[in-house]
């Protein structure tokens, strides 16, 4: 029996971000994919409280919430660090994350999910948060440097599902145009060797965003 | 001239984490109070990307976000720890952390601001939150255990500030009769001998929400 177990679903950007980082700390584990229709009953013995992937078990142990995993994975195992070493460059890491997950990837999300006022709200604040990580993203390959970490891994969302949903819905808060030092980090994750080993097909992740927006349900 | 400074504002919750967690440490630092209708070119200079506070400012580099600060100076000064130091104790309380901020008081307070639909759909997903809470403070004294740690600190808005506003605007999402856990925890907090040190004046806070709920602005 593997002591390292992970709970997951292969659409999920959240879920992605731990698969990887546990690769690259070369982890090895056991990947459950969870029916989230119908949840199994480990699944939900493991994690009652908020019933969402992922949700990785360690020695029988289940901790939840992809940033929460992040800081447990890289502080359990040797290899590669996610997080910077440095006090100062670990705290601006774990800012930046927190930037790319509050005020860009869940308005971008949600500019495309709603319509109306609702959608315009959506986009202007996303717009604000983009320009701010545009500007921090100018002159690095990676915003960890010249290697992928946190801020990388949290924003996955915006390098491969959103521009794919932007095609789906046919709204686009993010281009090339407006915003081209993202754009080209996006590039660059998506082709990177390592990251590409892990993240899911572009056309599957797009049925699958074609068939959530007719249904209007993800699962 | 101090190496630790911390911008902040008398009445912010997330500032009084980061005041009680230096003062718990014994970290000898600078506290400058911030008009933060008015703010000074000092503060935008170190915090030109958020404007808000708290913003800790450590040999001349600025941390911004609580959560984000609370983590470094944990890391960076000796003294009792804010967080367990045990990696599987130290997620579990990065994941109360986060749910006690999304799940209970984001929402607590958006029940409070907001009315008709917008209201009812807050409270009840902050009764759901609690509910939650509720179960895991029960046979403690403090989340932390026996002492005051990372999951209080975060908690301190629905200690202290949560009641005054709820009898401010007149709407009680959270009470005894349906908390009595949290509302013992709250007690115990408040009345905690260094808790009671670094709070704001219960009657200041109370005329400081009644005028915002009057004007419609914090400032």
């Amino acid at each position: 029996m593997s002591e390292v177990k992970l709970f997951g679903a292969w659409f999920s950007p959240y879920v992605k971000r731990v698969e990887m980082s546990l690769n690259l700390k070369g982890v090895e584990y056991e990947y459950i994919e969870e029916d989230l229709e119908n949840k199994s009953p480990l699944f939900l013995q493991y994690n009652p409280i908020t019933k969402l992937v992922p949700v990785l078990v360690h020695n029988g142990k289940p901790i939840f919430e992809s940033s929460v995993i992040l800081e447990y994975i890289d502080e359990t195992w040797e290899g590669p660090s996610i997080f910077p070493k440095d006090p100062y460059d670990r705290a601006m890491s774990r800012f930046w994350a927190k930037f790319v997950e509050d005020k860009c990837s869940d308005l971008l999300w949600k500019a495309c999910w709603s319509a109306g006022e609702e959608r315009e709200k959506a986009a202007k604040e996303a717009e604000e948060g983009l320009k701010i990580l545009e500007n921090e993203i100018k002159d690095k390959k990676f915003f960890g440097g010249d290697n992928i970490g946190l801020v990388d891994l949290v924003a996955n969302y915006i390098a491969l599902w959103n521009p794919i949903l932007q095609d789906v819905v046919g709204f686009h808060p993010l281009t090339q145009d407006k915003f081209p030092n993202i754009s080209k980090w996006a590039d660059e994750f998506c082709n990177d060797s390592f990251v590409e080993k892990y993240m899911p097909e572009k056309e599957k992740v797009r049925l699958w965003l074609k068939r959530a927006v007719e249904t209007g349900s993800l699962y």
